[in-house]
């Protein structure tokens, strides 16, 4: 392999497109409602790559496109913690993204470690680990933020837990009813319990 | 139609099976997971039964499961509206009913409304409108109690849909993760907010 030599971003590959193009479409339809052959067609890759990329089939694609979702999800806390950026900016940040995802969609695409539980978790060991292995790195980047701004170990897990949990299911709430109103909800509620045990952090 | 004369309770009949049973797979496998054929094998109803008593098919079956769904949840609180239970104590025995669902199931049955919004929220408008329908019940609801307890109508709505998100994200943490935990994360977070502005209400 060469390196790129230019500053352009290289252009992703089809295995790469095809998981893009599997998570894309689970956050709009669930991970059943994806056929292989849509997922094909969706990244634009040659027939036959699927076997070729995948050799697990449909579990290896999801289970990968799961993965990349949770670091997706995960960079954003990420950033925050190597810039010294505090929780409740952060949360809004994580609540920020996923309104631009609303609305860039028209309300068509949620979460896709939700749509992976809600259809696979019961079926799929495989992909029940994949989600969990996501929304507890997701979990564990939040928790540490929080304990930076001053929150005790266990606490900072608990409210770590509820951020993730409202997010979630204000996903699903703005789903339903065509609105990022659940959203504003919970980011207005849940900020003031963000605040550090002894005030405000001056920086 | 002859009344039923002795206090045993009525069997349900073919078609409130089916719907059952719709509900019941859909809480474990999402909508798009569950064929007419287990549900009519589930329910244990007559071949043809679906066609007689479903002439819309497989949307007029989990609309219907959605609906009931939703009254179960909406029954939880409407006990606590008719006798005077506060909203922090509803909320703590909505968190429990859950926690025995996921229990009994070994964590393989969660929210019919969120899989239905996961799965059919972008392809069958009637079906989400089913789902909103159910979850906008329950938060007006919630809403009422937290109003009743002494909460502006504002801030209750805030907060009926804050709960609402928080149960909803935490029984798709508790799948993933094989555990109770999410949800007594989210009682422990959220019972301080339910008291209500002027201190606790005596009765």
């Amino acid at each position: 392999m060469t390196p790129v030599m230019t500053s352009s971003p290289r252009l992703p590959g089809p295995r790469d497109r095809m998981v893009d193009s599997a998570r894309l479409l689970i956050q709009e339809r669930g991970v059943t409602g994806v056929g292989l052959r849509e997922v094909v067609a969706h990244a634009q890759a040659p027939r036959g790559s699927l076997q070729h990329y995948f050799p697990g089939g449909k579990t290896q694609l999801v289970g990968e496109a799961v993965a990349r979702a949770g670091e997706s999800t995960r960079a954003v806390v990420a950033a925050a913690v190597a810039d010294g950026t505090d929780a409740a900016t952060t949360f809004s940040a994580v609540v920020e993204r996923w309104r631009a995802v609303l609305s860039d969609g028209s309300f068509a695409r949620g979460c896709p470690l939700a749509a992976t539980v809600v259809d696979a978790a019961t079926g799929s060991e495989e992909l029940r680990e994949a989600a969990e292995t996501a929304l507890a790195g997701w979990r564990a980047d939040t928790a540490a933020l929080l304990r930076r701004d001053g929150f005790p170990a266990k606490r900072a897990a608990s409210l770590a837990s509820l951020l993730q949990a409202a997010v979630q299911g204000a996903l699903i709430q703005a789903r339903a009813q065509r609105s990022t109103a659940p959203l504003d909800a919970v980011e207005r509620e849940l900020l003031p319990l963000l605040t550090p045990p002894g005030g405000p952090l001056s920086g």
